[in-house]
């Protein structure tokens, strides 16, 4: 059995701002990513997005951020492995509590924003992500970009890695993101991006813009739900996976 | 036997700014009530001070107050029951990681400044309180104002509520501490502060400014680490209540 | 000639969340209230919020707030009135920079949320906000609920003082706004919001619930953006004022 | 005549934080650059601060930072050229409001921490912060790293610019500061650091730490004010100075 899980961030308002439709993301995906404070998401939201998501059978992960509200942790930030150590520990230990309240437990990990692309990169801040999300709770999954130096960290601290692609974004033949100052970058069309989800899913392969086809590793696939489309674009990839005989689920949370 | 626990509140620096002698006062006390970030307490040093609290073999619990870095959580703040009952899970999530994550456990909880005076005399955001330690975990103590709303609300929640007295504080004939803007209000007096300590622990008893002697119970003494001679003070009342015959141990975290 | 200011409540988005249409309000107000940054609105919004309204010839205000991002500036805070006088002189001094930077100058100051509810009852909260405004620019206009201590303070400090009154809420026969908890509180209907701007404007009367005739001084009405319909209800009361031959201007700022 | 100033960070205290020795200092520098904040310095302490050198006839400085109070602004943030222009008109705008209040003018701006760094090095982030300056008020000094982009970014801006050397730092044969990873990089001696004042301001030169002379524009020198023997260090580089002809005087701002 072939099987993909999706993920989507969620619980991104702070206080009396809105932001996305989590009602509807939760709809399509399999494991929501909720923002913990630092880059959004205040301390009753988080509350209410966890309920949400328990509600509808969905995994509740942690979407831990740098401290930069203004900035929608965005904007890198020059913190050190013990810092990014710390904030990360107390960022998921506060969503894990939530989860704890509402009668759920926490199952995921995934950095968000300028904290996802450094730990993509660096592997002193990988290993600082991968030893506190071990310390907290050695079952979590760790989610991170397919192939990047936070995947290798998450295995040499024992902990479930899950690879993560991407179904509505084109790479370039170097197996990296094409930017989205490339207009090219972003695949609206829900028919295409559901061909790459399904070929993500079946073959482990995705088509570069300029067609070359490259091997990657897709544990899970992020649905972004801010953008435009963004339902219709969920729903089309959940039909096709579901045609082409992928078992869309949750991620396995590992054994203690 | 006799037993009283003594408390001090610690992990009160923030970044580069220190506050306090942690490591004098964990001479002393048998429970440490930590800062969690949102009146001081950034997460590094919340690790820091976490650890500091295991090696000494002091209880460790969390410190919760309102979002008030400016005003260190000591301005009373309109939070609703829900706002309250959030930032306290969340607070507490984010402690009760740190200790799991240095290789301890959460023992306690307790409020700080304007939301422990607030807890103490309103009823609802008393029970807001309980109801999320007891959420997070109900083994956990709540500690707070003897004989207040808090205490009443731990009851009613099923946690094991820890009544906190004042050593080192002056109370009037109504049974509540002397404000501070009275010259009396602080018991400086290494003595004096010891045989109050003592009164309370073997008699559940405070003799108030006037004379009166009150009924108190104490199950847990607070000692100020920020105050000129508080060490000196908190050495004596270790050292009167052994002589006494009084156990001082940490409290007893509730069975599960 | 009869004249009466709009005013509206603006820029209070926060990095990447918005918040209300700042756009369509400019086109019936003739002060805009800024956020500071303590409530709502970031450096960048506050700078584009004073652009559109000097692009549009409507004043620029200061808006500031209690420090309280996550409640939006609506929680009453205890901050002494040293304090309020200090965060009313920082925030003033933040939009004063962006619109002398933009080649404006700033007209008047209102306090948002439970600030302004404050400074209205509040002598000593009223006295240190008019203080503050006086010493920062003493021909700045302060803005405050019609009859309040906060114009009060604002006389006494020598400070033009713009009485501010509602043609959209409804009134109680003590004169007081009908609290947001009754269902009447809020006057949805164009023709009837327009009809009390136009008794507010003309005869400085308006009428109770109950039918009573007050007697109430109005310089400016305040016009909710937020709200659904908000639109239309500004439209209808602009093409009022102006058929009952009331000039809609800005408020005139003192000569130095 | 040959003339210098001398410049200190100040008011780095925050809320019940105190930080640094503000009224030592004063008694030595002749401009104090006030924290405005973001990394350090709430309202209340910036009014404290900008009276403190008002009384001592030091000229008062805005010392804006990125928003960082966890890491004291010492932490290099991705922020744009946008989002640097517009921290920095907020921040000069508070601080100028608090010295209007206080009966003072502003006469300087000196970026902080990581920010100071950025500005020295990148063009656009240099440009952006003396637009900044340069709008809210044209007659304001620019301090900036002798030498760097911040000082280029000076001259186009139409601003004057105020090179800062350092005597308690050692300087390398290529004229860039000695990391303070390097034990030598700080001059403790006393002596030392006053000769190294003397050369700075005579000869505009300075000495590597390998024996080559630089030449180096010099019209201020930081003293640093945290460090251990920070006084003594001061008072010494104020005495040969005086010895040695040169007049200590504040940078003069330019004629609007």
């Amino acid at each position: 059995m072939i099987r993909i899980d999706l993920n989507g961030d969620m619980g991104e308002s702070f206080g009396t701002w809105a932001l996305g439709d989590d009602d509807a993301m939760l709809r399509h995906v399999t494991s929501a990513n909720i923002a913990c404070g630092f880059h959004a998401g205040d301390p009753t939201t988080m509350r209410r997005t966890v309920r949400l998501a328990l509600d509808r059978g969905v995994a509740v992960g942690a979407h831990p951020g740098y401290p930069d509200l203004a900035g929608f942790g965005r904007r890198a930030m020059a913190c050190t492995p013990d810092e990014v150590r710390d904030l990360v520990t107390y960022q998921v230990g506060a969503l894990a509590a939530f989860a704890a309240a509402e009668g759920g437990r926490l199952a995921h990990v995934k950095p968000h924003g300028a904290l996802y692309n450094a730990a993509a990169r660096d592997q002193r801040l990988a290993d600082a992500i991968a030893e506190a999300v071990r310390a907290v709770d050695p079952t979590l999954v760790l989610v991170g970009l397919a192939g990047s130096e936070l995947m290798a960290a998450a295995e040499r601290a024992g902990l479930a890695a899950a690879h993560e692609a991407f179904a509505d974004r084109a790479y370039g033949a170097d197996g990296h993101l094409v930017p989205r100052s490339d207009p090219a970058a972003v695949i609206d069309d829900p028919a295409r991006a559901a061909a790459q989800a399904v070929d993500l899913a079946l073959h482990r392969r995705v088509h570069a813009l300029d067609g070359t086809a490259l091997t990657i590793r897709a544990d899970t696939l992020c649905l972004h739900g801010d953008a435009p489309g963004a339902e219709a674009r969920a729903a089309a990839i959940r039909e096709a996976l579901a045609r082409a005989g992928v078992t869309v689920a949750r991620l396995a949370r590992a054994a203690r």
